[in-house]
């Protein structure tokens, strides 16, 4: 296994491995490799012969100077990991890398960055479609794998590849939990035991309506309502938003459910039953997609 | 000569050509070919195995829908010049190709595009870093040749390409000019005989500058008076703007000069000596880099 830290270097590497016929699969994420990053790897493997993972802590996309400062750094297990699932090339630049003095270029999808995690994240997926083409510019791959459970974000990059004709096939990879059901994120790690229990009522509110429009109830009002009701079962979770959308144009969904729509869940967890000071709260995201004619 | 509309088609071609190991160098146009734009492409041919050309009249970077509408379309003559210039492919994709329905992406330089051009032409910049990035995700080149007429447009593209890691290298042609000094545009065609004549105001400004400057002028005020007094000769002449700045970063050129300079020219040609109707007037540009030192 390779580790690359210059964007040339990579270049190189693809241009190498492309003109041997080989294909490509990269894996983007930002360290802090759980289960869910080597299940993405997995997937990744099943469309290329070479797997690349990129670990890249992205700072222009976190809204809060807090939540960049408290995100997990996990360099040699990561290695580890990544070894283990015999990944090719480890691609890990610093920022000035990524962002050399007198970087001032954005790539923005307008209207799928807006709701949701673009409302309460400002600037978020300006940071992530910016650094993404970055990053697949750099390495080059004929494939690219992101996880389900950043469903926006997903949304987002297919559109993005789409519109500036890059030409990289995006694949969506299953979102990978706990035996309890909790979605794994690097985040989780940041919970504390009583935060960690609570953090169930996420996966919970999204089985509840799964299992409520299997029984037939199609009224969105009331799918919000369970979720919102099973959520408030945890005092130390806040809810951010918990809506229904198109699962292709993020738009509101109607009142009555017809077709396949996506509920969307971003909660905080918060250290103690009172709302903590802004940066202190942990903010999970999950989602679903409800099949009203399953 | 292969004339393609379809990206995916422009990328399978150029797969196989890189596959076969060829260079490939794309000239961007708008149409309206002329002698300028002939000598980008061979330019190009220096550069590479096959010149290949687009001809797009991209919507998004006009600010002035009368200005998009006056913009000539010489397709057989264009094409014409391709193939007496030897070049390999044409892509000329038809709107809805570049901007397929839900289009939505957008590729945004900062500082760089906000002066000069970018100032007097609301979103014009933003639709060329955009239309350059898609063009350039489509043909693949490892080159592409762009005009130093458009100086500011050379040094966003070139910011851009750098920031996104795309792996082509930017050139820059040189301007190409009428016997008596006029810079070849397409929009000259759109010029009458009197405009025509009254638009030589822009070289001979640049000249009496660089005159100055050679002479031992180093103050950019003195310099710009001289610039405005000669287009003031003209009475269908009209300055959108005049101004000096570095030609890296495009910040404001300090009162004396002491490096090179750019001296950055937009001028209105008038049908009539009263400022007409908006998008009446053929606004022209021109540029020269001073040097205090030469």
């Amino acid at each position: 296994m390779q580790v690359i830290r210059s964007i040339r270097e990579l270049q190189a590497r693809a241009d190498t491995e492309r003109a041997a016929g080989r294909r490509l699969a990269l894996v983007p994420t930002m360290g802090a490799l759980h289960a869910g990053h080597v299940s993405l790897i997995e997937v990744a493997r099943e469309h290329a012969d070479q797997v690349w993972v990129s670990i890249f802590v992205n700072p222009t996309q976190f809204d809060a100077p807090a939540d960049l400062e408290a995100y997990p750094r996990t360099w040699e297990s990561d290695l580890e990991a990544c070894r283990a699932a015999g990944v090719a090339v480890v691609f890990a630049p610093v920022a000035r890398e990524m962002y050399p003095e007198g970087a001032d270029t954005a790539v923005e999808v307008g209207e799928l960055s807006k709701p949701l995690c673009g409302a309460a994240r400002a600037g978020h997926f300006r940071g992530v479609t910016t650094v993404v083409t970055k990053l697949l510019l750099a390495a080059k791959p004929h494939a690219a794998v992101f996880g389900q459970k950043d469903f926006q974000q997903l949304a987002v990059i297919r559109r993005m590849v789409r519109d500036l004709n890059l030409d990289v096939e995006i694949i969506g990879g299953p979102t990978v939990r706990e035996a309890d059901g909790l979605a794994l994120s690097s985040r989780n790690r940041r919970l504390d035991p009583e935060a960690r229990r609570q953090a169930l009522v996420l996966s919970r509110a999204l089985d509840s309506a799964e299992d409520a429009v299997a029984a037939g109830e199609r009224d969105g009002e009331r799918l919000l309502a369970l979720v919102r009701e099973e959520i408030a079962k945890a005092p130390r979770a806040r809810i951010d938003y918990a809506e229904l959308r198109d699962p292709d144009s993020l738009a509101r969904a109607p009142g009555l459910l017809k077709e396949p729509t996506l509920l969307a869940l971003a909660v905080f967890l918060d250290p103690t039953p009172v709302e903590p000071p802004a940066g202190e709260g942990v903010r999970l995201i999950d989602n679903r997609v409800l099949h009203p004619h399953a």
